[in-house]
């Protein structure tokens, strides 16, 4: 099948939002959303993006029986190594159902990692749940390691209370 | 023991040098730092910083034989969540062995999560070793979640020649 990937614009925020949430229903999180198309336009498309997006787009004549053409999108944005330098992270990597099989997900991996390495970065990061083997497959078949299994990295987390906790036993200056 | 934290400088990239290879001597992996502090200076100094930094002090009279003043940093960046809005990842937070046990990592911490609640980051994340059984209880003291262990969140990296082939791989514009 025929495809495009090109930079997400403010207009495809709505395109965006809904594969956020199918993302996260797949991950079976979708209480956890709580970005709006809005939140998304102000966050990655003013002054000082938060992030970087992608967005692959099929032709008119295959476009989704509610009328999307849009279906897959790559959201990352770039982070830094003490021991490397400039890196990349991919935050989320989609492609709707019916559209997989077709070198979508591969062509925006790519484009994220030629993204990447056009700005000098050194390593491209993600995550992926230990139960969504089609992920972690994918990512094995293009040269990819899992450091939680080769080095034992754990990620962490603090948020809400944890968060307001730490923040309020900052030292004043 | 009396300790100040402020914003790092150029001037303490060689000090922060210093502790990055330590702290990586600390994780077994010392052959992995490749960054210099010149680099560091240019990639956190100069326009749009890829990472911010903060730094411990002690006062003169507690110096190591060295002559080192600066004994801890923090060193963390703006992320993004597409579920739950802007985020901090701290990279690295380090203090000195004889400097412990004095509220060092805890005042570099929580100036780093009162830094995130100013901007508007609603989250706070970080990576240990699994075997780094202080760390993680140090972070789950203060109200951390371990996603690897509580979601099964992996972390998986591309470098060097799985990265360069994908960049390769990308589709033409």
């Amino acid at each position: 099948m025929n495809f495009k990937i090109r930079p997400a614009t403010k207009a495809d925020c709505k395109d965006v939002s809904r594969m956020i949430m199918e993302l996260a229903m797949f991950e079976k999180m979708p209480d956890q959303v709580k970005i709006s198309p809005e939140e998304l336009e102000r966050d990655g498309f003013d002054q000082n993006p938060f992030f970087q997006c992608l967005v692959a787009e099929v032709p008119k004549e295959h476009q989704t029986k509610e009328g999307f053409t849009v279906v897959g999108y790559a959201l990352y944005f770039y982070t830094y190594s003490t021991w490397k330098g400039p890196s990349l992270y991919l935050e989320d990597l989609y492609v709707m159902p019916d559209f997989r099989g077709n070198g979508i997900g591969k062509g925006l991996l790519s484009k994220v990692a030629e993204t990447g390495k056009r700005k000098q970065c050194v390593r491209l990061q993600l995550s992926v749940l230990d139960w969504n083997t089609a992920a972690r497959d994918f990512y094995k078949s293009k040269g990819a390691e899992d450091l939680t299994v080769s080095e034992g990295w754990h990620v962490i987390r603090f948020m809400d209370q944890s968060l307001e906790n730490l923040a309020n036993g900052a030292p004043k200056d």
